[in-house]
């Protein structure tokens, strides 16, 4: 492994799809698709092939000698004035694995390599994440995903076909699971954890579960001047009592809770509060924890209403199951930070990432986190430092050789003929 | 005083100036200068005067044994969609005195009687109320109202135009006042103060002081998954842990407090909010109470603020002090109520009205509140008991009567031409 290539690599992507205001590869764009131009010239003189999936997802296979596949994975993709790390890094070590790997065995190493670059794992422009990787896994769904527009009212379908993808067909891109053995992702943490810690680079556990939920409060809009105190039925009141509550909730369970919007209506300053929204996200990684937390949620929300003489609703956005990884890949991915970076620690993720749909479509999967600066990313100053890019790119290395000996010796069978 | 002309004049307005909605005479519209229209026609065959000022109030004077004159004012404009009663039943009540006065002396009163009908209380329009009765207090800013736009760009001055108002000349109008004696007007009293004691009528104590100020919190947007609890610095929950607080002071000082929208930056699902603002209006009816209310949510909010590790702003909208009604016509009003219903009660009003302009330019004032059922205004569904509004009118009249022998008595020189 090379990292000085990787750190190059990743300038040089920068420099073609950034500006003053950061990365611009939204998915279903130009930028994007020159970034994934870019890419296929960075294969030329490798002994692999390159295919787009009906999902949009961007294969790159080095055959070895297993017909069983070993991936890694990430995004090319970013949000608007993102970061130059999210996404690409895992795409770019894993262009180094390949390059190695072809290198180190004279272009057949023993396991099968398969670089992914998954399609629009940010979803920035629907509203939609991981659109490649949950099509690929197979629980897509693509009734939802068929109204989705962008904010210029253009149809996901529509935006996708520029880009040579058939919508309905989408789904069929599930068929490259067939052979694959196991799954690996690099990723930033986004986080301040490692930071705090003081470590280059975390084995993660597994992605949270979520629970997110629109928390509507209804009361009665009533003037300001001229209603008693004791008349009221305030509707922002009761929601302003309840939601310490609710973070009290989750800390108590070991999990986050985020209240990320409060709307109000009529929303006047002459006016009581008749109808307060919140919208409520909360994680855990255990599963009982998770739903614990929101079940007292939902007591403590009913609680307060009734004191406020109101009423509440909830309303199910969006949720997930906690997804643990792999134990076996878990340990490998200890043992490679072990070896390059002297001491690691275990964590949960907290985002999503593409790996959360491999690891529930049943392909045994680990990620690897480097610490992040800040604790920021999704913005122009996500940044890690130089020599924890370098040590990330090695320590990956060091965990494909694992996996592939782990694929090679689970899944030895000799390499066969692809059926279609 | 016959109340029946009144409310069959309430039901005449009614049919011509409302809808299924409700009452439509929002100020400076073709509806508004229809009820105006249809006032005019009213006052045939009454020995009175009519004239509009330079800021568009409706005067209709009936000259008296005094140069001094007894005000009765109200409003015939409505919010869209209005009640019936809202500031059209004052101007009603108005008309039955000079009606009955005139009839009762034969044409000349012992003191001179002016029914002013105000431009634009309600300020649905422009989003500025008391027009007419701020410009004839000499307390309207020009400056600002000159910006002012309705909702299809319309600028005020261009609007009061097409109903014969030079926007420039509007102050001019404060010389009405010269002569002014004294100010009566009643008022439903759109809250649920008197249906709750059963009383039908009430001497309104005066109007409440206001503070009203925008109070933003800003902390730090970070990822709702990848961020730890102890890294956050929550806007929302600084605001939302605060506002309980700030209802509590308010009711330890017998006021009242609404926070009447809350707004949150990036305001979505996956981020914790990194700006919240809300809006605070605080009203009591005794200037050191109101003044604490401020001091001490302040305070409150900068502790709050501090706790959570965001900061806080806070920016003034709007304000007034409490204006006190005059206590000597408070117990006339007191008495009139009590001959004609037998007993009554003192109360604030928290809403304003123009008499709070009129008050507060030195005329001695007083407002008499007649019971709302459901406590709501500014609604069709607005009403008040037919017997309720009978006993208003005559004890209006009552009222009217004990004031004008207080101006012979107080303000006994001869009538005299006026000077212009």
């Amino acid at each position: 492994m090379t990292p000085a290539r990787t750190l190059a690599d990743l300038e040089e992507l920068r420099a073609l799809t950034g500006d003053e205001n950061g990365a611009q590869r939204v998915a279903f764009t130009p930028t994007w698709a020159k970034a994934r131009a870019w890419l296929r010239q960075k294969l030329e003189g490798l002994p692999v092939t390159a295919h787009q999936d009906e999902a949009g997802n961007l294969w790159v296979t080095l055959r070895g000698g297993t017909q069983k596949e070993l991936w890694i994975g990430g995004h090319l993709d970013s949000v608007p004035n993102g970061g130059w790390l999210d996404g690409c890094l895992n795409v770019l070590a894993g262009l180094e694995i390949l390059r190695t790997m072809a290198e180190r065995y004279d272009g057949l190493p023993p396991v099968t390599l398969r670089l992914v670059d998954w399609a629009d794992e940010e979803g920035a422009r629907f509203g939609k994440s991981l659109w490649g990787s949950s099509a690929c896994a197979g629980t897509l769904n693509l009734e939802e995903a068929r109204k989705l527009r962008d904010k210029d009212g253009i149809p996901l379908p529509e935006a996708v076909a520029a880009h040579g993808i058939d919508f309905e067909s989408a789904l069929r891109c599930g068929r490259e699971r067939i052979d694959a053995a196991a799954y690996l992702e690099l990723h930033i943490e986004q986080g301040p954890v490692l930071l705090d810690l003081d470590l280059p680079l975390g084995t993660v556990l597994g992605t949270f579960g979520v629970e997110r939920h629109a928390i509507t409060f209804r009361g009665q809009a009533a003037h300001s001047g001229s209603t008693p105190m004791n008349r009221r039925r305030d509707a922002f009141l009761a929601a302003a009592r309840m939601s310490p509550e609710i973070y009290a909730i989750a800390e108590r369970h070991g999990g986050v809770c985020t209240i990320g919007s409060c709307t109000t209506k009529p929303g006047i300053v002459t006016s009581v509060v008749e109808e307060c929204r919140l919208t409520l996200d909360q994680r855990a990684l255990d599963a009982g924890a998770l739903a614990a937390m929101y079940r007292e949620a939902r007591e403590a929300s009913e609680r307060f209403a009734a004191e406020a003489n109101v009423s509440v609703a909830w309303e199910r956005i969006w949720n997930i199951e906690p997804i643990l990884f792999h134990e076996e890949l878990r340990q490998m991915c200890d043992e490679a930070i072990a070896e390059v970076a002297g001491r690691g620690m275990r964590l949960p993720s907290g985002p999503l990432h593409d790996a959360a749909e491999v690891a529930r479509s049943g392909i045994p999967t680990v990620m690897m986190f480097v610490q992040s600066l800040h604790g920021i990313s999704h913005n122009k100053i996500e940044d890690t430092k130089r020599e924890h890019l370098e040590l990330c790119v090695q320590a990956f290395g060091r965990l494909a050789e694992k996996a592939m000996a782990w694929v090679q010796a689970n899944f030895p069978e000799p390499r066969k003929p692809v059926p279609w």
